[in-house]
This record gives structure tokens, sequence and C-alpha cells, in this order.
């Protein structure tokens, strides 16, 4: 039997209200398919989140914001240019950034947008699924062969690769998600397989994680937040529609409605 | 004890049945966050949406709406020179064109767009929040210091100024709605405090205040109109749901089952 | 009193069966009105959907998609360039490509992209309503006067007009639908007047024909597939919905919870 730890499960309560209490700028540059459930999971959580991808004006955007989120889902040349100058510019100031490679891998432009970011950029934390994830730490350098890309690929040590090659905190969501920093892994249990048949719901994690890193900078935490709040907005969510377009609502109302004591007493992360 | 006026109550009434019996055109340049909903609450409210921001086709478009409305949400270069095209267009045609410069105030990008715009365009409608209308007002030439751009501005007096300067009812959303225009103000008291925790009723509000205006050259009662229908179903909304994806949901059912008579009994607009 | 043929809605329930076994991935390139409905409704109805739209990417996409659709919704420079490159890579590759030439008719840009589209690619299914395949086909070639263009048109002679000058397999979609090919037409009687009360119906319409046609070369029986699967749909959520935001809700719902045998029942589509 897991013994989850509660003292992570109640950090997370308190840095949720504190997101409530600071209502932190998640600005985002992402895709326009999930892009209005990720201005609504940031306004749920109790961030205010900002779209924003111009050259001409993300660096202000940045300048004002507590946290950047790049999503390369719908990517093409100008918002890819947008999201380096963003990025480079919270790097200059401090601010934590979170990327989401989304369908990394599935397209050369992808795989190589994605690591000329990973190159150029810091990373505060990056969140993918166990194919993305492993397209970024497979193919670039180490030599493990085709188990790496696939569903058999260990989670949590694909996810300790890229954060070694990076040194950025490195999330692989699945079943049980694996949170990879320097010092060793989390995992998080919180989620429902519901989650995967709606669209967005990756997307939602990476700006949920971003809203939690604009509180602290202990993003290991912080991408734990993000985890344990949604999985746990999804299960309950879960357990009130079967349809997916009700859960979609519903998911968006289970978020807005958690409060710090769910989150400490049903929060499940541990140190593995 | 505020005396509501049945009569502006009763007008706005009697638009609404006639944006259900023309179906008017609502052509949109706006933002890829809530372009969705701003579709839907179009349709919900009776009238018909088109989005179409290429710039060679905007013009073509324009010559078949009833209204343009321009929204600066996620302006970028390209959608920018559509807006002009098409705002020049609507101008020629005399056909009215709403603004809604979402986030002026927050990059240079966005207060020098806005301003361009208002040079180029005459607006029938402006409509934003206290910050946006002004950081339009209060930084084009008068000189009123911090205050102007803070919450404690007084909302009738910086739409008042905006009205002025460029001759187009100015509308700043809030707890109490004012609409200033050349003769005077009016207040629209409808909405919920929900309404703020989703992304995407300011640009709601803005676009139910373009269908009131493809049927009527009183843009002050239009922009009641718009505000009346989407602050009832906003309350109505928030009576029946607690979380921000319900509501979401349950304030386009609102708008579309408000009849001519909930609004002429419910609707709470009254001249200063 | 219109006899059903229970072996088309026996096939289409087949086929149902087998998008949820193969889960296609589904390659879209539309525009960004209904474009996460578009992906949700994919999945609802068990297939994978990918939305990717730079040049340098698409046909790397197209690569690894099961079907491919276009949808000129919000057309611009880029992407119509992007649908160009992806539909002859799909034609290359011998992947069905489907059209929703949505709006064509209303600008110049329109129609001329729509008029282009189809002269170089060999589209599997055209899907529009009677004003948009009467546009296509009305006007390029065939002279037969203004009421081509309008609601007294004959659906199934204007789809099978189309259908003949193009060699594809063209849909109108209406109060009830008319599927024309080479050797005749089927009509498709599910539906409900509230589907055409939401943004975005027709686009779903269309990228359900798409995940149809991911498992079978009989396009015009795929075509009857993604109309019964969404109108039967549409059917079960307007008896639960009366508003407009629970109705688009439920319609996601009832998608993903039809089953083959609620197909092979209540499916109402006929060889005319």
């Amino acid at each position: 039997m897991q013994i989850y730890d509660n003292a992570l499960a109640q950090n997370v309560a308190r840095l949720l209200d504190e997101i409530r209490a600071a209502r932190p700028l998640v600005h985002q540059i992402t895709n326009y398919v999930s892009v209005n459930d990720c201005a609504n999971v940031v306004l749920a959580i109790g961030g205010a989140p900002v779209m924003a991808d111009d050259c001409d004006e993300v660096e202000d955007m940045v300048a004002i914001a507590a946290a950047l989120v790049l999503n390369i889902g719908t990517l093409n040349s100008r918002t890819v240019e947008a999201m380096f100058l963003a990025g480079r510019q919270a790097n200059r100031l401090g601010k934590p950034v979170i990327l989401d490679p989304v369908g990394v891998g599935a397209t050369r432009l992808r795989t190589e947008t994605a690591r000329a970011l990973l190159r150029e950029i810091k990373f505060s934390v990056v969140r993918g699924n166990i194919s993305e994830i492993s397209a970024l730490a497979g193919n670039a350098g180490t030599t493990r062969g085709v188990d790496a890309s696939g569903a058999e690929a260990d989670p949590a040590q694909v996810a300790a690769e890229l954060a070694q090659m990076t040194g950025s905190v490195v999330v692989v969501t699945g079943a049980v998600d694996a949170i990879a920093h320097g010092g060793g892994v989390l995992r998080v249990a919180n989620g429902h397989p519901m989650l995967a048949r709606i669209t967005g719901t990756g997307c939602m994690a990476t700006v949920l994680i971003g809203a939690f890193c604009a509180v602290t900078d202990d993003y290991s935490l912080a991408a734990a937040g993000g985890l344990v709040c949604l999985g746990l907005a999804g299960e309950r969510a879960a357990a009130k529609h079967q349809g997916i377009g009700s859960f979609r609502a519903g998911l968006l109302d289970e978020v807005s409605l958690l409060c710090g004591r769910d989150v400490a007493e049903h929060g499940r992360v541990h140190v593995e």
C-alpha cells in the first residue's frame, strides 16, 4: 500500500491558497485548439490568464506576467519566433517558463522547434506525455533503441534523463505522473481515464503548473500542485458525468470549486 | 432606491425581438480565446455570426454584414491590417463598427493599435473595462495622474471623456455599467460577479452590443441592450451554477432563452 | 411512409465499431471558431484529432494521419498554402481528403480558394449546406439562374451536379441530408433544428465524416456514418437540453455515448 506524503499535499494546499490571494498573471503562447480551456482553467485555479503572441508585444507582456507558458500545439513560424522572444525575456527577468512540447516526435518541425527552445531557453518545467518526453530525451544523445519512444519506457526514468540534460523539472503525465528534478522523483496518483477522452487536458495540466510556478520557486512542488488539482478535479467530474461534453464543463467546475482542504486531504503525491 | 426606466427596458425588449426577426450578420475580427463563445452568444441572441480576418476578404464580408466588431485580444500584424481594411469599409458603407480594446494599456502594441484604430475609424461603440477605457482616455491629452488608470476612477466620467474625444458611444463595464454618449450617461445594473470568473464575457458583451447596433442607430440604447441581456443571463446562470464550466454553458443557455418580456421586466437600465 | 435501409444503418454501426477499435488519426486544417468542438467530436466518435497548419509540417503530419479534413472557415494566405501542400500529399499517399467549403459564395476569396482546391486536389467527400454547394456547382459552368443558389434548389440535384463535376462524394446537409455519389443518392434523416442554433455543427459533421473515411473507402457510406451519428446525437441532446450552451455540451455527450446498436436501430439512412 502506497503511503502518500501528507506534508507534500499540505504544501500544495498552501500554494493553492497563495494563487487565490495573489491572482498571478499567467502569459500563454499556445495553440488555438485548447486555448479557451487553458484560459478558463487558470481562472478556475485563481490566476489571471493572458494570451498574446505577436512579436511586437510578447516582451512587454512577459514583463508584467508572473509566469510564461509556451505550448507548440499549433505552432507556426510567427508564433515560434514570439516564443523565443518571450522565453528569453522571461529568462532575463528571472520569471518561470514552462514548456508543453505538444506532438514532438510527430513532425520534424515540432522536434526541431522543441529542441531549439530547450537549447536557448532555460525552462523551469517541461511537461509532456511519455511519447513526447521520450522524443526529447531519447533522441538527443543517448542510444537506447525503440523502446524509449513507446509505452514500455519507464516514465520516471525518461523524465529523469531529460531533467539531467536540461536542468529543468520534467513531468511525464500518465496513469501515474512522474516529476523528475535534480534530486529525485515525485509521483502524483490523482487523475481519471476520462481526462484522456477530451482534448486539451495535457495543455491544462501545463498551465496549472504555470500558475503554481508563479507563486513558488520550488518547481517540482509546483508541478505536483498543478497535477494534483487537475487530477482531483478529474476524479470528481468523472464521478458525475459520463459524456465528454458534460465532463469537460464539470472539470472546470471542479477546479474552480477546489479548496485547500480538498487538496490536503485527497492529494496523492509522494516521493519515490 | 434606484428607479429604473421601464421605457428604456421596453425599448431594449423591442430591439431583441427585432434581432430575432432580422437575424443580422455580425462580422467579427477577434481573438482565438473567446471566439467560439462570441459566435455562440450571437446565435443565442438571434443574430448570425461570421468570422473572417484575411485582408483579401474582409471588405467583401463587411459588405454583406449588418455590423462589424473589432477585438484586439490576440492581435497580430496580419489581423490588425484586416481590422483597418474592414473598419474603413464599414465606415464607407455606413455600417456600425464596435471596438473592444482588450488589454489596452498592457503593452505598447495594444495601446498604439487601439489609438490608431480610433483615429482612422469612426466607431459606433467602444466597450472596455475601467482600466482599458482609462488607458485610452487618460493618456491621450488630458492630464490627470495615476488615479485615472485605477479602480478609483469614476467609470461614467472616464467613459464621458473618451466619448467626447471620439464621438463614439463609450461603455465601461463593471459592477454597474456606464454608457456615455454625447448627451449624457446611461447605467445598466444587471450582472453578477460570476461573469468576471470566466474568460470572454467582456468580448461577449461587445458582440451582443454589435448585434443590437445592427438593428438600430440609437447606439447607446444598443449598448444598453447588449449589457442588459448578458447581465440578466448572468444573474440567471449564477442562480443555477456554482462551478465556472457549468456557468459558462448556463450563460449561453440563458441568453438563448431570454425573451422580450424578461428584458422588459428585469432590465435595470436608467438615465443618470 | 419512408422505409429506412436497415442494412445501411448496420453498416454504419460496424464502421463506428471499427473507428473505436482503430482510433484513426484525423488531421484537420481548420478554423479557430469551432476547432475545439471539432477535436472533441473526433475524440467522442473514437478517433484521434490532430491540428497542424504550418507549411513546414503538414506533409509530415499527413504521412502519419488516416484522413485529412480541410475547412476554410477562417482561411488566410498562410493556412491556404498549407491546405494545398497537405491535400497534395494526401493524394500522393492515397489518403482520404474531405473539404468543408465554409462560407463559399460569400466572398471572392472563399469561392476562388474552394474552386482552386477542387481543381488541384482530389477530394473523397465535399460537405456543405445548400448555399455553399450551390455556389460551387452552379457557378462553375452550368447556367441555371439564381434559383440554384437559394433555398429552392433541390439538395440532391445540386449535390449530384458537383459530384459529377468533381468525382467526389458530395454532401448537402439540411433538414434531410443528401449524399450524391457516382451511382446515385443517399438520404439521411437524423437530426434536429437545434443543430443549426450553435456554431460549428457543420464543421463537426465534416470531421465525423473524416473519421469514417479513415476506416472505409466507401465514402458515401462514410458520409452517411458521420451524418447519422451527429444527427442522432443531436436528437438525443435536444430531448434533454433547451438552452444552446447545455445543448452544445450535450451533443458531445451523446456522440461519445453512441454505440453501434443505437446507430443500427435509430439510423435513418436510405437510398433514394
